[in-house]
């Protein structure tokens, strides 16, 4: 295939036409597949449901330290749930408080509780003038949108495949004592699915922020979701980093079991130093009486340990890998010489990272629409939806059936060579 | 039995040495018997154990209108649950937010979003400079926690039998914009075990706040919680009533089956107008993807509907009335002619409240548990834990096994007898 920008006007329009008639089939399919967000397959939710038998009502639902799981008490969270968590996360029990069934939400109240009365004694965030978060960019649209609802100005870095510029990050929190936070998906990242270096995890350790009440926000939510057993990233653990850093309490980690066992009613938890555990407790205590141990208990019972945990990641990793090497594959055939696009290839986590032409994304995401397939927004990954070069889309490919998918994507490598030769046209 | 008032000095002192003489008794036993909180017990938690098959691995876990309650999606809850929970909240469905586990974690959110965001576009409370709540008096502590963790200034309203002092309600509200909601139980009072009569509800949903941005948070906690089939207590439905006054947004009603089925694994809901409703979504979308759908539809299929709640609440009743009967039959026996306190005789919820003779209220409580009893923290039930009659003290009949109970209120009983007659003495 002939790249698009060595082509001559009249062998674009000539492609153009064909590109359209290609089109014109499609929109007569009637279409509704959906790869916008990064949800299970129901063949994923599947071999989760002996979850849904890890109790039953002859079972003892007392937990290790002898707590009945069915009343009120133990704020933080079960014990065993602490052990089989934080082999999860890779940190010590005694660093974890097990939340409720949504990371999002943990991440949201720590913004929440840092505005209303500030971190560690600190001025609340809400009494400052002004608040700025980093955001490596592009991103995870939901962590934007929190920063965003509590007016905290939002800085776009840049990422590259080992992670935020950290020459930026360094220079911006240094200099800038309004900058208070970064928000990080350090392993599988969405949406490219890079996994932070040990170069960048040691130099986030070391930051020297000019706020003292500045955190790394570091959602680790793909973790353990790997696609490959030959080929896995591994991501240096952060909370060891910064205690070696001597720079114990610069990082809020998180984590939940939502693409683990089911989203909406996994386990969520939070892993930092003692000193941030007990200003967070102060707050939490006040919030609730407790999360769901049953559900913690359940989960514990289901998985055992996090060898169980592990050989269940891998039963996701059968279903979701075929879907992957899918997509890459029809963006391989389909637009891989035409040098209009580039993409990532990801070892885990949930989505591609598909780069278009400049300005070219918001038209292949609307045009997509009109043939029947929902991507993600555009210029959902990053701050403001406003994505400077119009340029990211990603792609979730874990919910459509396969054969969808492969419809699905064959539409989008459409949508982007038509938006492409038609840009390509015009600035002729 | 002679009234400690009418007894001489010296009857008194004679009085006192035969008390203590007994107090020594009950130190010598070890025990360790826990009145303080509103723990369901054992046999209560026992009944909710099918909760634990209404699913397993073979059940369809999509709900009514289709979605598959493993994945994310519906913020609001499923529409079953909306149907239970209304039912259970005299509300319609399309009032109903379906949360968490926590209705605490509700109101406390609730509070929270004012902080920060303000209702309906008005100033966030953090901007203003004085905040202020009522607080009928005495009342439950953990609502007294939230305002006070926010630096809301409480302001004490005393209750009687018919719920809050209107009249103080009423003038204090419409004549001060800086009081923004008023803590209520409305229904089995915490600690009371009042109800609100139906003149106190109409007068509530006319209310003429001077702030705009005013809520009642209506903490209908034990709505359904009946201690007899043949004397129960009866409250007008307030967002009715609201609606009816014009005054449709003035409520913000919370409940959750925390004491119908597992504390800290039921779930929570909160009822307001569609107004209030909106706002409150606007926000929950940042928070979070979604509740626990599978446990929504757990307990749905467990009740199936209202009669099977209101079934499993007698079997509550037939559990928790004896020991309620206990409490009283003993304090009657005990005190109940020596004219050194009085207590409630509650329909139904989880609590007695117990006013001792003026200053007594720390040292009886103090002595119980010198003697191995725990009663709930002196003065919790005001606002900053200052009782300033240091009378009131909450009695929390449900967790104990009935044998223990008795020993308890008896050492109880016996602890106010001291008390008093030693206050009584000093007085001489």
């Amino acid at each position: 295939m002939k790249k698009y920008a060595d082509m001559s006007k009249e062998e674009l329009k000539a492609e153009l036409d064909s590109l359209y008639e290609q089109y014109k089939e499609y929109q007569g399919m009637n279409l509704a597949l959906d790869m916008s967000r990064g949800k299970p397959c129901r063949e994923q939710l599947d071999i989760s449901m002996g979850l849904m038998d890890a109790l039953n009502s002859s079972a003892d639902l007392s937990c290790e330290d002898g707590t009945d799981c069915r009343n009120y008490g133990l704020l933080d969270g079960i014990p065993e749930a602490k052990v089989l968590i934080g082999a999860m996360m890779e940190n010590q029990p005694e660093n974890i408080i097990i939340y409720g069934n949504s990371s999002l939400n943990v991440m949201y109240d720590t913004v929440a509780r840092a505005m209303t009365h500030g971190i560690m004694g600190h001025t609340p965030w809400c009494k400052l003038d002004k608040v700025k978060f980093l955001c490596p960019v592009p991103g995870y649209d939901r962590h934007f949108a929190i920063t965003e609802y509590f007016d905290i100005e939002m800085i776009p870095v840049p990422m590259s495949e080992d992670g935020p510029d950290m020459d930026m990050v360094e220079k911006l929190v240094s200099e800038d004592a309004a900058i208070k936070g970064i928000w990080c998906v350090p392993k599988y990242s969405n949406p490219q699915g890079y996994s932070y270096s040990d170069d960048t995890v040691r130099r986030f350790a070391h930051l020297k922020p000019a706020a003292s009440d500045f955190r790394i926000f570091w959602d680790n939510a793909y973790g353990i979701h790997h696609l490959y057993d030959d080929k896995q990233d591994y991501l240096l653990e952060i909370l060891e980093e910064c205690k070696k850093a001597g720079n114990p309490d610069l990082v809020y980690k998180f984590a939940s079991t939502s693409k683990i066992t089911f989203p909406g009613s996994g386990i969520a938890a939070l892993a930092t130093s003692l000193n941030n555990l007990a200003d967070i407790k102060k707050q939490l205590k006040n919030q609730t009486i407790g999360h769901d141990k049953v559900n913690q208990l359940r989960h514990v019972r289901f998985f055992k340990d996090i060898e169980g945990m592990k050989a269940h990641m891998r039963k996701h990793a059968d279903i979701i890998r075929p879907k992957f090497e899918a997509v890459l594959e029809i963006l391989d055939s389909e637009i891989g010489e035409l040098e209009i696009g580039s993409w990532t290839r990801p070892n885990g986590g949930y989505f591609i990272s598909f780069d278009s032409l400049e300005g070219c994304a918001k038209d292949i995401i609307s045009m997509a629409k009109k043939a029947g397939v929902t991507m993600t927004e555009a210029a959902a990954t990053w701050p403001y939806h406003n994505d400077p070069h119009d340029s990211n889309i990603r792609i979730a490919p874990t919910l459509p059936p396969i054969e969808d998918l492969k419809l699905a994507t064959k539409l989008f490598a459409l949508c982007v060579k038509i938006t492409s030769a038609e840009k390509l046209l015009k600035e002729m």
